[in-house]
């Protein structure tokens, strides 16, 4: 696989971007999602700011109040005995480890637009914020699907009820419409098809399961692109592969014909993040044809190895021109890089990998 | 609240239901959705069959084989140090003991009849047995939402894959249509709403979280009862309450003047599970009216208190007649209940409570 890293990377770091809060510091610029417009390659950036202590015996937590519309601070002391501060992205309670009870950090979406696809300049305001009780930790990771002439953006939706997925559309990347949340907690990494199949929509998305079952991606069919039904189970983790702790859909799933290729990211039990492919069925999406067994990306350039969280190369989307695939990807938590594929190339792995 | 416990009770016990694998014991016949068809009451019976293991140093766990469609056993012995056999109804990893890799029974439904609601005969063979891959683990607490002459019947669909939720539509409770997976894992006690409201149908469901939020209780729309969208949290978890651990729908939404009369199961963070009631807006179900302070029905008999898992009473249907329902509910997940209960008697107990 040849992988032209361009030579801009990382195209945008946390040091490019001015943090809308005061007293916060932007720690991570990064997964944004994809789209074409107006001529230029748009970034949907996932920014986070962190609150600044002045104290370093206390942590902070920013909380967004969907009911006076206002950024509120939490804060914990280090020697706090109900609270795990171990992981500096998050705020644990002890008595239940595997997951949060508070985020250290806000993300929210901030547009960076090029007309080359290498140099990116960063709008001043969010494009979007959290607005509702569904997003008072967060508004993470977006993709952007497009239909026509409307753009439908989904993202992670994270409060105290969950991590949901929430779908806004828009025509302009000005006015939005909200559309509600269209998977419910606990679940992520959702990617719309970009069209209609045998009459029904499909959608990919990556539940997070508390009793029995692994990070695995799922497949759900749509009438309107707001239900979603139908879900089963699609790509599964491979012990002792590149994905052996768990998958998520990366980019929008591009339409070949040989099938959908499906550019997944994949991480081990270790969380070295590596992007992989798979081909799906052209009629029926719910057929995984070819899968990878070698990464099609992984983690190499420094900017890719070291970082918030090292070893991860984590896309959210992908500009298709003939045979190359602009591809735009997330570094370390960190920052935002790109490279350039070749389709031809994945098809012809996956080919190859199949045997 | 007047309670009117039939004298019949316990209705149905496993030592009525004779098991249908050979070498297994019946050691459930509770959680049975309820229906009315042909002037009968039908109890759609959660069975657990669990495998009589020869050797007492083993515990046997069934499987079923989507591929082969035979039901397979899977043998542990009790020194493996792999896993917990602590709870008698799972075998957990003790890498994640917060979940579980296999259980001891497989639950399947069976249909109990009844023409006077007291006295239930039960079919030989099952109405709904394990059968695809969704399903290895079995199904479990289905509930039965009437629409016209349609029977939509929803059950979780439990698997290596995750606790889905399914559901099949019947008009004979003899011919089925399977309508695949309506809610991704991990979810369960769904709870479709009998009529449209607004243009849309809509369901209560209840996530199962694994990084941040609780066992609370949702709502969904639906276009068309297979796809669902607009998740919305509809009632959470009371610390200190009766449901201060967790809630889940329990029955079929009621219309009622007054608003929609939603009967759930609320457990403490010590699994003692009683039933309670919601009022939801008639014309906009994700507005919550009232809710009880104090629970409409508690463990108090003796099969309610004593049984495979004590002090649980959990209702998953109930059947209107005027101003009484005649409401059927698991008791211990052991055997099945009935009582009576005035509807007028539930809503002033909201109104008096909701003060």
């Amino acid at each position: 696989m040849n992988i032209y890293r361009y030579e801009e990377n990382p195209l945008i770091t946390p040091l490019d971007v001015k943090p809308i809060h005061e007293g916060f510091e932007v720690i991570g610029a990064f997964n944004g999602g994809v789209a074409e417009y107006n001529g230029e390659v748009l970034l949907l950036l996932r920014v986070a700011e962190k609150p600044v202590s002045e104290d370093p015996e206390i942590v902070l937590a920013p909380v967004y109040n969907a009911k006076n519309k206002e950024l509120e601070l939490q804060s914990f002391r280090l020697d706090d005995e109900n609270y795990d501060f171990e992981d500096p992205r998050m705020i644990r309670s002890k008595a239940k480890l595997e997951g949060f009870s508070y985020l250290t950090s806000l993300s929210y979406i901030r547009i960076a637009r090029s007309k080359d696809g290498h140099h990116f300049t960063l709008d001043e305001k969010p494009f979007l914020y959290p607005f509702n009780e569904y997003q008072t930790f967060g508004i993470e990771d977006a993709r952007v699907t497009q239909i026509g002439d409307t753009y439908h953006v989904n993202f992670s939706a994270v409060s105290e009820f969950g991590v949901a997925d929430a779908l806004v559309t828009t025509k302009d990347f000005e006015n939005l419409e909200y559309q509600g949340n269209i998977f419910a907690p606990e679940n992520k990494d959702v990617l719309i098809f970009p069209e209609k199949i045998n009459g029904k929509y499909y959608a990919l998305h990556r539940p997070s399961l508390k009793s029995i079952g692994n990070l695995d991606i799922w497949i759900a069919s749509s009438p309107d692109l707001r239900s979603f039904g139908d879900h089963r189970h699609l790509l599964g983790i491979r012990p002792g592969e590149y994905d052996s702790g768990r998958v998520g859909g990366g980019c929008v799933p591009i339409k070949t014909e040989e099938g959908w290729l499906i550019l997944y990211h994949g991480a081990t039990e270790e969380n070295r993040y590596v992007m992989g492919a798979a081909l799906l069925d052209l009629n029926d999406p719910t057929i995984v044809l070819k899968r990878t067994k070698t990464p099609i990306l992984e983690p190499v350039a420094d900017y890719e190895k070291n970082g918030f969280f090292g070893d991860v190369v984590f896309a959210c989307g992908a500009i298709q021109e003939g045979d190359t695939l602009h591809m735009y990807y997330g570094v370390a938590d960190t920052s935002m890089a790109g490279c350039d594929m070749k389709i031809s190339e994945i098809l012809h792995q996956l080919e190859v990998e199949a045997k």
